[in-house]
């Protein structure tokens, strides 16, 4: 069975998390949206006119019959499916905890540069912007990536968030860190030094042999201005 | 065995959607934080303390050795066991993605009275408050009700979320309209007659004789200006 991931065109988003667990686990899948007539079936399932529960927002998975919306639970749904889950069910909702934290913290970082609303663009909310910017890079941004750092264990020489084997989790922290970089890149400069283990964790999955060719590869989206990790420098740390 | 609940004294807060699910099933709960040095025991398992995996922030449960972060994976796990889930795989997944909804939902409304960051007073960032506030008035309370309103069906006279029985998705709806009645009487009042199915959901889990009996009692805490759900008239629809 082909699984079917409905995210938006354009920008690697929400999606890329779903993403990088099908890569990793050399999943059969579609990103429906970049198809021919794909975005039209993506909104006719939004609206409900696909006879399936309607999502709220993308991304949602398709397997067969079963629709699962939002980032975490699509990866609950996948994590045992594709061997990125860890096999106990305290294991699993201690993944699911985590990965749940890491929806906030991307929530909060996308706010960064729209903190009045999503129906504005951001030259509208941008000295708004500006403001939550520096409190999100001198409270918010220490005080997720410090929690994330505790959460990391060495195992064996590999880092990993949960038990002693690769996660979906690992995936999505190798994710928020490329994001970080793009979007914050002196702040994130002068922060990593702080976050050995989620940088050694961030370097081990890129060298991943499936992430490698995937990274390589035209399916993976480069980040831009339209998506959650933005590079605006002026919401960056200023310079000297 | 008793469950107990950690999450702050004083506030429903994201607690109380845990809550209602506890008490609909009449389960052995306790409040941890509300008891003698409940709150050093909160704060120590927050710090890791407690050789438990260490949660970023309340509403967490403990289940004996289990310890399960953030509200939907908490109802998640309860979901089954109190009898307040889908019974099947597909219905599950359905409840925990619309409970993900109400989770960004109930994002977005703390964030109209923080817009800047959580850790400023709402006095601090009260300009931007008013602005975001409009937005939140005019787009997304819409967009959200809304998407709820089409979700909810008709069965045998009940309104539910999933399926034809009650889930702890109903008990979140429920909780969801009375604190925005509370936040935004007057808006609420205005856009009430768009939402029949949420406002007949809601008056009928009030009248749930466990839940009655609930909301009569000390259990249950007021809305007030420390929660997720605040009332500042000048956030609220413009009079006239």
């Amino acid at each position: 069975m082909t699984y079917e991931l409905f995210y938006w065109d354009g920008i690697p988003g929400r999606g890329e998390f779903v993403r990088l667990a099908l890569e990793q686990a050399g999943a059969d899948y579609i990103d429906v949206a970049r198809t021919e007539g794909g975005m039209g079936r993506m909104m006719a399932m939004m609206k409900g006119k696909a006879g399936t529960f309607a999502p709220f927002a993308p991304p949602f998975l398709k397997d067969g019959d079963v629709v699962v919306s939002h980032v975490a639970n699509i990866l609950l749904y996948l994590g045992g499916r594709l061997g990125l889950a860890p096999k106990d069910e305290a294991g699993r909702l201690e993944a699911n905890g985590l990965q749940l934290t890491i929806t906030d913290f991307v929530g909060e970082i996308h706010d960064v540069h729209h903190p009045i609303g999503v129906s504005l663009y951001y030259h509208e909310q941008r000295d708004e912007a500006l403001r939550r910017a520096e409190n999100f890079r001198d409270q918010r941004l220490p005080k997720f990536l410090g929690y994330f750092e505790r959460t990391l264990g060495n195992g064996e020489g590999q880092v990993h968030a949960v038990g002693g084997a690769l996660t979906y989790v690992d995936l999505s922290l190798f994710h928020l860190l490329e994001g970080l970089r793009y979007a914050f890149p002196k702040a994130m400069q002068a922060a990593e030094p702080d976050y050995p283990l989620l940088v050694a964790l961030n370097a081990q999955v890129r060298e991943l042999p499936r992430i490698k060719a995937y990274l390589a590869s035209k399916r993976r989206l480069a980040f831009n201005e339209e998506g959650i990790f933005r590079h605006y420098p002026e919401l960056d740390l200023p310079s000297g």
